[in-house]
């Protein structure tokens, strides 16, 4: 990303990220009723929200299919120039797809898929939110009203990925997207790589990427909503209690991160984290954190233990006897991309 | 800072700050019995200190002086070209004062005044805080142990001076800095400037320059720490009120920055807010917030309003009829400074 | 309440309470969009509301009338053998006024005046609430869902009225329903009793008087509505924000009470106080706090200073010209109440 | 308690608890400096603690012993009278064990068991806490200074004691002190008590029994401490952990109660809760809650489950193999105890 180690950032942030529901209905009454986000724009089999605190237009596609997962991680270029360059970098690895002219709220972006297979592309072109009158916020520098209603996640925050490789992802994020470094959960003695946590602005992560156990590919593992406040996370229990939604685990702290979190499942079947605090980094030479399997622990700082599920299940949720090869989904969509080689 | 809009980032963040105060040992009190924060180091007539989330060896320098007010404001190059960029492109303003080795926590150092005669600096190599055995956390990623004693800041988060002259400060902080504008007060129709709040990273401002009205120079509006919650300010204004510290405004929360603060005044006299929350920036092509009369009103989102002595008071204090060009501490520090030019 | 200083608590706690308002959809939309209340009934010209942890059917009655203001002060006693004692000794002070067969969620009530001609009533029988189906708690011991819209306001908590003279009305209060002092503001060395906060539960106050400074009679000073934290009254603050209601003071801390609380003016007009924290009583030999002018200050422990409209301001407003003895609403009730004699 | 089923509460409250300890100095580094409870005075083996919210000299006296475990659990009376007919109504079950001259804080008690075993006392004078100059707080209606140092409990809530017979143990409290049952854990079609919580005042409760699966005597299951607001329990779990305190369960959120907790145990092996929100009991005819296998689930309404140690750990503790017969604490206790008949 740089020639000389300086902070040259071409990937500006994560932008929008879609999801797959096979229950369409079920899964908008989660992110609009329970969860408060705005729809903004409705086209084909998809529904488009935002967090009332999201700059753009859209950051969340929620769009019709067989099964739960992901679609398109959507990544925000910090210039046209930039998104040239990573387009071409890109394109040296084998793994472009090629251009598309956008979708509502973005300008042309160019596909691709990571080496696990996930579909992923970079655009420069957003269109800002413009809040109808009666969603004007007193708060000039709020794109939005707070919403009254509804647990009010205040914008994306992060998506976590399952791959079978998680070191060859991690790298390509690396090299191709400039992701940066911030944690790391790597067992037997530093030769098993579980888990990778990484980000291009100051939050802590944006993307991480996890073992998929089941050697799957193209599996999500968890997308994130960031609340403001440690009391948003209570709040949140007690709705999604209250509304039959299964909560899998917190509110707890993590000490990967040290955030304060919620895990549900929408009625689609994606898991979905209600997330805040945390830490930001802004050191030019900051020093990923490594976790073995003493340190690492449960994951858990304090609160209940991540449940077995929080391992074995992901989106599109397979048998456990699948055989690597033979999934559905993410294998299907990794069968179109030329084999990546991560030297 | 870049030739075509790209996002280069030469300095990384706001380092440390210097407050000057006339009751030292009192003011430590205040920092470390009330703040929670911890004395990494002691030499001469001044103290570091470190919220435990800073990652830096330190980040407040605590010195002894006649009058209360900023000493030096030292900003973190992203990396040795950066620095040395920076550095060549002040010396061209003839603002430049030259080359310092450094000191406690961090190596040689760029020294300069600001047009309005605030003494700052930038550095690159800085040490990483390593907790002593019965300070270390239990958390990999935390560099010390959250601090069971006192209100618990955890890092420095930015400050505010006082100008005569916003918009030259303003201007010079962003082409020779690279601070990005955030959030601006402009009256009379857009054409007096009254304060503007700038940053390089993600959060909101880590500088913000605002109208001396008393016609000084180089005065402290505030320094700002940030809490994890909105609880800990509550928290804070318990501890703060149970030890006659005066609060000054707040708990309550700004319309700029949209954050949630409570301004004090530490027994040296500098007003030190505790804060949190706000909002992060993470467009590449943010468009910064312009505040007239109208919209600005009292400063306040909700809770009580700002009082007189918000705008009146800053460090060093001066009588309200001493003639503009009389301080003796701004204006003298002004002295030396060679007539900055800011076209 | 006693032969010998023990606690015999003939009235449980206050029941419910009326509030008259003249714009009677924007008062509900306050009450139920807003704040989360919701709607048990709905009879002539009242709306009956509840806070969801509430355990009665109803514990606000919404009543279209010409003016802002309360209308009914509901205790429920600790039995019927205890409702005959409290209704014979009201009969006694001359101001009973009589039985009434009960409304919408309670049965038959002892009707009276308080000195200063606010009507209160007794009963004992009252209507558990059961939640249909839909609003069926996944807690068994919580009367109703919790709701994910508005601000989620709990329960009930207490009310303030004014009055001319509080020490009568205090004394009334003491002897005749057995309400406990807790606190008293009490200027010019201790002659002028300026207010006084009552309860015969532990909760600091169910009930407080405080001076009308307007000479009126029977008018209210603010309602108040219980949330379980202190950050749902921040979250408060920024739903009432949006929807340009009036906070009059607050988010901050009473001194008296030592409360987080807000204030706002619901469309009607009265004052609504959004309230929690603050201390329970447990003593049985608690000795009341007494505030003098320079202990009172602002009555703010810290947080913005209340405005002059919180001592100004009442329902139903009066010009602040109006003779004491002229007002058309507390006045004319009081005018049919047998003058009380406190001896 | 009445003869009519009025409210005549003869125990005002739950007055001090002592808990013992076979490290006492350990034990008191975690009250004083960990949660920050004052040590108010020191005699022999014990040490008086309060939290800054008591209104007594005194709330918790920890004692040195062999074992873990509960001491004396004493009760507040509302009168002297209401002692003296305490007092009687207990000697006539044949379980009293006498007068005593008193104790640090308070004056004298009737002491005797309850059916299973744990020392029990009640008394009524109690001196009020008169904080020395440096704790007096500025708040006038509160005993001492707000503590800036430790997790800052602000007073004792309730305890949970274990018991072979949940049943004769409740009809005891209720019957001789009056306690109110406010909910049930009934298991195999209502025939199997698991436990009661009980209360005399308006908190959910001040006294639990729950059962004994070792089938011992005179055990403690957990003291219970409470904080103002759900963000201290998310506070105490950063300074729990930091401080390498086994955190057993929580922060989570009961069922049972709906209070937000937290159990940590305290180096001398006592359980000890973190305990805040919950709900209050107004009702007059209040219906107890009764709690079956399907309905109790976890006891957890969300949060982490609570782990078998819950279930099985209590102080003091004892061989999952001993004999029911042959613990020599609560059984050696129990055995001076007349034996119980609670027709």
């Amino acid at each position: 990303m740089s020639d000389n180690g300086e902070l040259l950032q071409d990937i500006a942030h994560l932008g929008h990220v879609e999801l797959m529901t096979p229950k369409p209905a079920e899964s908008l009454w989660y992110f609009h009723d329970l969860l408060g986000m705005e729809v903004a724009h409705q086209e084909g089999q998809s529904v488009y929200l935002r967090g009332y605190g999201d700059y753009a237009a859209t950051t969340l596609k929620l769009s019709e299919g067989d099964d739960a997962g992901v679609g398109c991680i959507s990544w925000r270029a910090a210039s046209e120039p930039a998104l040239e360059r990573r387009a071409a970098a890109i394109d040296a690895t084998g793994l472009g797809i090629g251009w598309i002219n956008g979708d509502f709220g973005h300008g042309r972006a160019y596909q691709f898929r990571d080496p696990d297979g996930h579909l992923m592309e970079i655009y420069y072109q957003e269109d800002r939110y413009e809040a109808p009158e009666h969603l004007r916020s007193n708060l000039k520098n709020l794109p939005m009203k707070y919403p009254k209603d509804g647990i009010g996640v205040r914008r994306t925050d992060h998506l976590a990925v399952c791959c079978a490789d998680v070191a060859a992802n991690r790298k390509f994020a690396s090299d191709t997207l400039g992701l940066r470094l911030r944690e790391q959960v790597v067992y037997e003695n530093g030769t098993k790589e579980i888990g990778s946590w990484m980000s291009t602005s100051a939050t802590h992560h944006e993307l991480a990427y996890v073992t998929d156990i089941r050697g799957q590919h193209g599996r999500l593992h968890h997308f994130s909503l960031w609340v403001e406040d440690k009391s948003d996370v209570l709040r949140a229990a007690d709705i999604l209690s209250e509304h039959d939604i299964f909560i899998e685990a917190g509110p707890s702290k993590h000490n990967n991160s040290q955030a304060f979190y919620l895990y549900s499942y929408e009625p689609g079947g994606n898991r979905v984290e209600i997330y805040t605090s945390g830490f930001l980094v802004f050191a030019p030479d900051f020093k990923p954190v490594v976790w073995d399997e003493e340190a690492r622990g449960t994951g858990v700082y304090w609160g209940g233990a991540l449940p077995d599920s929080f391992l074995e299940y992901a989106t599109p949720d397979v048998p456990a006897d699948l055989p690597a090869d033979r999934s559905d989904t993410g294998a299907e969509m990794a069968k179109d991309v030329p084999v990546f080689d991560p030297r």
